[in-house]
């Protein structure tokens, strides 16, 4: 990793994202600065240069580190000295906008801690990795799910066998908060999830079913084989699916299921998951 | 309903299976008595005679009701009084006999409470149907959950509208007692269970998903109209079904899914349903 | 236990109490017949002749054993013969007439269940016991509680010094149906238990910090040195306690706490216990 | 509150406490960090003054400002300008010594946050009051639970109303920890715990009843008229409570019970209440 010399003290951190009325910005600040091991320096805050600069004072990014633009705090941020200048940048952006944000950091020599989906598509992820590969900067995708400690215990006890060979996975996310068209009334949470210009292809299964699927994945180890989806947009009007399950074969014959819904009533955030295994089996959820 | 007359009264039942190392049986019989609206008064509880003869005590059936065949249960009982013979049969024999037993007490007058599955195929279903149609005895399956006090009110509050349409189900029915091969050890349970010929085309999917089907088929109202199923088998040299889902298409546009598995650790026997409506949604489990 | 003679049959069971408007009879009835070996044969359902008559047909209890009171049920029960009179009277009455119901059962030579308290006052339960003694009939009081099986699971591991020297016990029994003074309204149950003349020198604590208390007792086997109460009526005009808490100083050093509470909004009926030894812990609920 | 002037800046901390082997410091760190509102920046993290610099690189204090002792702390802050200063001091230590830290960092000027209990005994806590009355900083006591946002919910509720005249509180909080003689063994946790010269009057009793008692004081802003405790000490040698019940006769008639254990072997850390008033209800619980 890129850290400028030093290594015992706090990783200055740059957020791209997290102004008012996002979401996910504030979580990544708040995670990244939870063990007093980092510092947030920096910022390019929205895309809107005026709400970036405005938004700065909410998360003491001091004046002359708030910039307009990615752009900008890239190209300012080279020109500090090392031991001033930020480590990583925190990618809090809608999903279209992953792909040049991070490329951008990645050339610039910075470490990207990226929100999943990585790109909008296959194509851009692929060139990302080799953007990365070359530039040899850390580069993470914020599959945040991955770092509970019940889930690390989970993937510490089948990669050491203790469930034997693994059959089935069973995996659920389900939310409620699209069970209307929360989309047309201007919210911007919704808006851009369900506009397949920003969110890409999938709706539902791209913002949650990837969590539910990425866990099984981490904490079994496994590679699929085939995958197959059956969507569903149950509002009617919505361009993207709000409701789906995919049937997943393992390439060691293990069956899994995901299935993500943002349609049911009374239900927040509600993410779950069950895994067989010869010798033993786990059941962890969260709601 | 065939009653031989009198209403106010304890219906007279008569049990065909549940004799020593069986299952549903006695729990037929408990049910049945449970609010003293009937008396368990013949049986004929074995296809082995004598084993048959030596359980009655067990049911308190007292010896000269106690048969040594269903064939001899109908052919006695329909020389009693019309004030002493039993009004209904119970059949919880294993699934490839419900046909012959079903049949022969209805076309004997004898209503008729029959465990599931109805028949071994759906030939056998067929000539039932009608065989009963000729009859005029009530015929039931035994769908046990229906019974259920909140299953009912699920279906109520869904049949009158309160959730809306109808978009998704999910159920589940999860257990563990198959993990091994258990059928091989002599377990009367899992012998017949496994074994196609006694079981039929399914085994675990014939076991419980069928009541977790049958739950959402129950709850909402809904006709399917396809499924697909994708069963596996974990235990190797099992000659059926031990875990698999099941996506189904309903008729009105929903959606709906069924995992059962036989093959989870540490599960003993763990039912759940969620159903999404428009207006509302629903959630049911018992564990 | 008089049984006249034989042995391997179902018992004969008479109810006192348990008509209309009333609670804990059916209750009684439904649980003795629950595994098929007792009957429900003659009843004397209420103090008054006429509804204890009507309320016969509800219980398939036949006219001429449907008695107008205690007395004509003991009177008559007496005159059968040995193979059709009834083997036990279950007392399901309110609580200032237990004893003179009990003690007339037992001077007549039938088996008595009590509900609880077992009588009015400590010096009819001394009267009572003599009889008892000197008659040779089984008395039983309803605690019924200690037939749960995890309730007896932990009085094996306790007895059995699974969990070590028992040093505390904490139980709770919390409901909420008489928060408002429902017995002004009317309500059979309400109105007895907080009738000083009819449920005795306890209205809660008698009541259901019985149960909580006599959980302890059951499960450790322990016998207490000192308890102190301190009541509490929370409902104004009420005449007996509608809350409070027990201190329990055990013989051999254990301390215990029982809260009971009937004004606590939104319970209904949540029984706890959690008991600390010095080489495990046990903790049970149902709610 | 003493800010320095500015008022739109993060607040900056020192730790008194926290070094190797202490518990409750590092989570006034993480806690006062959390929302990027807060720099911890200086510390004097143990009485030992070699293990308190050596302590300062765990939480990116720099050498210059981690101190030996809080005297030097106090001392070497003050002298710095304005702009550079502590805005406040963490007290973090065992109980006995709560005192002279507060007492001095009030009397310096600087705003205090301190670990429960406030002092040592009732003299020391009146004198304490008057200093910081004179002082004119903030003092704060951190009961930590009164800011979890249930915990506030339920506060104002209560306040408003919403539950109408507060009767009964019950609340419990269990742990398992000193089930054994750990103070034996060295560790440092229990060992000032169990010791009347460092922990106070109470054992288990002013470790976290006081959290359990807060909590209904916090909840209901009832004040107690008396409160009478019984406490045990169930481990031989032990010279503090680790066992008790605390009943509470509250100024408004309500009555409260508090029970606390840390000798109920399986319980980590569970803290729960239930609080009945006459027109609702309200549980919390975290376990």
């Amino acid at each position: 990793m890129s850290t400028n010399g030093e290594l015992n003290r706090k990783l200055r951190m740059a957020l791209v994202g997290g102004g008012q009325g996002s979401f996910i910005g504030r979580v990544h600040c708040t995670a990244a600065v939870l063990d007093n091991r980092a510092a947030l320096v920096a910022g390019a805050l929205s895309s809107n240069p005026e709400k970036a600069k405005a938004s700065a004072p909410d998360y003491d990014i001091k004046a002359d580190r708030a910039y307009g633009s990615y752009q900008e705090l890239i190209a300012e941020e080279k020109k500090l000295p090392a031991d001033q200048r930020i480590d990583f940048v925190s990618v809090t952006t809608p999903n279209h906008t992953h792909f040049e944000i991070a490329k951008a950091a990645a050339e610039a020599g910075f470490n990207v801690i990226c929100d999943k989906p990585m790109t909008f598509d296959l194509k851009q992820a692929e060139e990302l990795a080799a953007v990365v590969d070359k530039s040899g900067v850390v580069f993470a995708v914020s599959h945040n799910y991955t770092g509970y400690p019940l889930v690390r215990q989970a993937r510490e006890m089948i990669l050491s066998g203790e469930l034997g060979e693994i059959n089935a996975v069973r995996a659920n996310y389900i939310q409620g908060w699209l069970r209307t068209r929360l989309e047309e009334s201007g919210q911007k949470q919704a808006a851009w999830r369900t506009d397949p210009s920003k969110s890409g292809a999938a709706g539902c299964f791209g913002d949650i079913a990837t969590h539910a699927y990425n866990l099984g994945r981490y904490m079994t180890g496994l590679l699929p084989e085939t995958i197959s989806c059956h969507l569903r947009t149950f509002e009617p009007g919505r361009k993207l699916d709000d409701y789906g399950t995919a049937l997943i074969q393992y390439e060691n014959g293990a069956f899994g299921t995901v299935t993500a819904s943002q349609i049911s009533h009374g239900r927040e955030n509600d993410l779950s998951i069950e895994i067989d295994g010869t010798k033993g089996a786990i059941q962890w959820r969260q709601d």
